[in-house]
C-alpha cells in the first residue's frame, strides 16, 4: 500500500539528461524519464500504446520518443506525431506523462490523480542547492524490503551502536539518549542530544576539536514522499551548542533522504549528506559520502535480512520495546494517511 | 491455449539421432525423442510410468529405452519389455508413444486425439528438400514469449525499418506498401509489393544488379501448427517481375518458419531461409542464414522486452495501427480455430 | 506435511560450537544452533522477538545471543537480559527454545509439543561412538527434493544396478533378490541376503578374500524421524555368514542415515558408513565415505529429476512393480502416524 496522492523522488538531477532515457520503476509502474528541449523533466510509461512494447527500448529523436517496435514517434505532450504507414492519428493513440518537476537537484513526481499535482506541495530540500552546503548524490537499491521496513530503521536510532558499531558507531549512549518526539499532520519530528559524549571515529578526521562533545540530531520525517530531513552536528562540549549556539567550528551537517516504493516488496533510496562547513574542501564531502555509503550498506544487510523473516512470518507479533516510540508513530501517521486517502478515493 | 488437433514441429531432422535422445517440451508436456532402427522418429512423455522419473536420464539400447532409475525397459512401441525381479509385465507398464512424421526434414508431431493424426494434413515445406533450393535449418528459443506475440510479429512488416534498422533493413517503405490480403480456412496470404527501392543492405553481395529493384514477399501463414512459407526476392526495377516474370538473375528466396509453442509463455522458433540461385555456392546460404539469426535475435530482443508488458499489464488495451490489419486477422483465426476446437472436445 | 511429535537430527556433533552459530531451516523454520558454555546444544527460531532481525546475523557473547540490530542480549535459557535503552525488560521479550538432545555425536531436535519431548524415544545410533566402529560424517543437501521421495529410495534396493551401474553396482541381483519384510509400529524391517555373488567393485580393496561372496543387507526403517539404520556385510560364501556366523574376515558395516525435512521441497540427509574391520587403518574409512559420497550424489541426481517430473503432474498415477513393496509399506506406515499425528491434535 503506498500513498498515491503525493510527491516521490523520481529520480536525482544528475540521472536525467537529453540524450538518453532512464527506465525505473516506481510504485509498481515501469516508467521513462528524460529532459525535454528545454531541460524539463518528462516521465511516461515505459510502454507504447499500440502494442506494449517498452519505450526504454526505443529512442530519443530530439526530445521526442521513437517507438522502436513499429516507429510510432511522441512528443513530450504525449501526442503521436508519426506512425508509419499511416497518415491520420487517432487521438487515443497517446501517452499519458505524469506530472513532474524538477526543484533542488530532485525530480519530483506524481503518481496520483494528477488533477491534484500541485507543486506548491513538494517539501524543501533547498540544502541541495545552497551554496552554504555541499553534498553529493546517493542511492541505495533496496531489491527486497518494503518502504515501511525501511522507515522503521530511519525512525530508530537505537540500532546506530549496533548495526554500524565499526562506523557510525555511537555505542549504547545511542539508545539511552531519549528523544523528544513531536507529532505533525505531516509526520514528526525528533530531537536527539547527547551530552559531552566521546567523538565518534567518523569525525576524527574531521574535526578541529577532540572529544568530549555535545551532538545534536533533529530529524523531520514526512509521511507524503518519505522524506526524512536531518540536522545534525557536532561541537566541542559545554559551549551551549545543544541549545542553539553552534560555534564557528561546529560541524554541522544536513541530510536529504528519501525513500520511493519501486514495488510493494523492493524501495529505492536517495540520499544526500550535505557539510556546511570547510566549503572549500572537497575532499570533505567527497570521504563523507564515502563513510555514509559504508554504513548504509549496513543498514540495507539488516534490514533485507529483517524483511525475509517479516516475509515468511506475516502473521508474526513484533514485541515492543522503549526504543520503538518514533517508528510507532511514524507507522500510527502513515496508516492515518492511507485511510484518509482510501477514503478520499472511495 | 494452444490448438491441440494439429501437426506441429517438434524438431528438425539434423536433432534427431540413433544415439542420443532429445529431451524437448512442446505444449507443455516434456518428451523424449530419438530415431528408432529404422530411421523413424519416436517420441514419449519424458516420464517412466513406474515412478515418473525422467526417461530422459536413461539410455538407450539399441533402439529400446531404458529407464535408468529401476531398469524398466521399452520398445518403440511404448510395450515395457524388462522389468528386473519381475516375470509378469502387465499390460499398464506401458510408455504412449505420441504420432511423429518426419517430412522435409522436418519431424511433425501430433499432441491431440492420436484418432484425428492424419499425415495428408501435415503441411508443405517440400522446398527444404528440393534440389532447387538450399537452406541451413535455424533455431530461437523465445525462453520468455508467447507464440501469439511471435505470431504479430510474422505477420506485420511495419515493424522492418524499425527493429531492422540496420540489418534487413527496408526503412518506412516496409510500412507504407499497402498488403494485399486474402483469407482462407487455414489462415492467411499477405502479398507486398515494392516497385523501384533501394537495394537493401543485406542483398548488396548477393545481386548481380543494383538498385532500383522491384522486391516482391509473398507469404502465407498456416494457424494449425504456425507455419509461415514466404517467397520473396528481388529483380531489377521495370522488368515484369511484380507481375511474374522474374528475371534469371532474380535473387529468388523461400523461407520456411514454424512457431511450436513450448509453454504458454515461450515458444520453439524452428527457420530455414532458402535460396534459389547461385546453388554452387555454399557461401550465399551461409551468409544468408548468418543475416537472417542477427535480424532475428533482434526480433526476439524487441518481442521478449514487449512481452514483458504485456504479462505485467494483462488488462491493458492494445490501440491498433494500419498496419496491424494482417495480425488482427490472424489473431481472429486463430481464435475461430480454438474455438473450434473446443467446441469440439465438449 | 511433516510428523512433529519426533526427534529428528539437526545437525551433526561437528556443526555446533560454541564460538559460531549454524542457521539451518528444519521443517520449514529457521533456526540458529550452537552450544552453551557447558557444550549442550541451544537451538532458537532464527528471529528476535523484538523486531523478527535473524538471531543469525547476531554475535555470540559467551554463550549468549545479541541481536546485532538494536541489541538485545538473550541467554541459552531464552531470557533477555539486556536492552540498550531500557530498564525493565518483560517477560514478553523471551525466546523460546527448542528442545535439543546431543547423542551419539548427532543432536536430535523436537519441533512438536514441547511437554512431549521425552528423551528416551530418541533412536539408537551408538555406532557412531562405539570403539568397535568407525565412521565420517556425510551429509547431502536435496535442495530438490520431499523427504517421501528420499524415502522411497532408501526402502528400494532395485534401484543399485542401474543407478548406481558403475559404483556400489550389484546388477540385476539388487532387484531380483526377493527381501524379508517385517512391519512393525514403528516402520519395517528389510532383509536381504545373497548368496555365492561376485565381489562388488567397490569392496575389490577392502576384501581379504575373493568371490563369489555371501552378502546381507538387513535393515531398519524408522518412521519417526526418517532414521535407517542398516547392518550389511560381505563373506566368503558358503561360511554360514547369511546364517548369522559371519567369520573374522567378513567386510561387516553399519550406516545411519537420517532425513529431516527442509520444508516441503527440500531435505537435509545426515549419514554415517561405519566399518567394524581393520579399525586401525583410517583410510578404509575414508575411502568408504569417499565412495559413498559419490553414490549418493548418484541417488540425489536421479531422485531430483523425478521430484520435478512428479512435481509437474501432481495428478500422475505411478504403476507399481514388486520391487516396490517395501516403500509401500513404508508410505503406509507413515500415512497412518500423520493421521494419528493429526488426531491427538485435533
Amino acid at each position: 500500500m503506498f500513498l498515491r496522492n503525493v510527491w516521490y523522488v523520481a529520480a536525482q538531477a544528475h540521472e536525467l539528461t537529453q540524450d538518453k532515457m532512464l527506465a525505473r520503476k516506481l510504485l509498481g509502474e515501469d516508467l521513462v524519464l528524460y529532459r525535454d528541449a528545454s531541460g524539463a523533466p518528462v516521465a511516461f510509461p515505459d510502454r507504447c500504446v499500440h502494442r506494449l512494447a517498452p519505450l526504454s527500448a526505443g529512442r530519443l529523436e530530439g526530445d521526442r520518443l521513437r517507438c522502436m517496435y513499429h516507429g510510432l514517434l511522441f512528443e513530450p505532450s504525449g501526442r503521436c506525431v508519426d506512425v508509419p504507414g499511416q497518415e491520420r492519428i487517432g487521438p487515443n493513440l497517446k501517452l499519458k506523462p505524469f506530472p513532474v518537476v524538477e526543484r533542488h537537484r530532485l525530480a519530483w513526481i506524481w503518481m496520483g490523480d494528477p488533477a491534484l499535482a500541485d507543486p506548491a506541495l513538494i517539501p524543501d530540500a533547498h540544502w541541495l542547492e545552497d551554496p552554504a552546503w555541499r553534498a553529493l548524490p546517493g542511492y541505495v537499491h533496496y531489491e527486497r524490503a518494503n518502504y515501511v521496513t525501511i522507515m522503521d530503521n530511519l525512525l530508530d536510532f537505537s540500532h546506530l551502536g549496533y548495526v554500524h558499531e565499526n562506523t557510525l558507531g555511537g555505542g549504547r549512549v545511542s539508545a539511552e539518549v531519549i528523544p523528544k518526539l513531536e507529532l505533525f499532520d505531516w509526520g514528526l519530528r525528533v530531537s536527539r542530544f547527547y551530552s559531552a559524549v566521546p567523538l565518534p571515529a567518523y569525525l576524527k578526521n574531521l574535526a578541529k576539536f577532540e572529544g568530549p562533545i555535545d551532538r545534536w540530531q533533529i530529524y523531520e520525517w514526512r509521511l507524503a514522499g518519505n522524506l526524512l530531513t536531518m540536522d545534525f552536528g557536532s561541537a566541542p562540549a559545554g559551549k551551549g551548542a545543544l541549545e542553539g549556539n553552534r560555534p564557528p567550528d561546529a560541524l554541522v551537517f544536513q541530510t536529504v533522504q528519501a525513500l520511493t516504493p519501486e514495488t510493494e516488496g523492493s524501495t529505492h533510496y536517495f540520499w544526500h549528506v550535505a557539510n556546511g562547513f570547510n566549503l572549500d574542501d572537497a575532499s570533505i564531502t567527497a570521504e563523507l559520502h564515502r563513510q555514509t555509503d559504508i554504513a548504509f550498506a549496513e543498514d540495507k544487510f539488516i534490514i533485507q535480512a529483517q524483511q525475509a523473516v517479516i516475509d515468511a512470518h506475516p502473521d508474526e507479533k513484533m514485541v515492543g520495546i522503549a526504543a520503538d516510540a518514533a517508528l510507532n508513530q511514524g507507522r500510527a501517521i502513515l496508516k492515518r494517511m492511507l485511510s484518509a486517502e482510501a477514503g478520499a478515493a472511495a
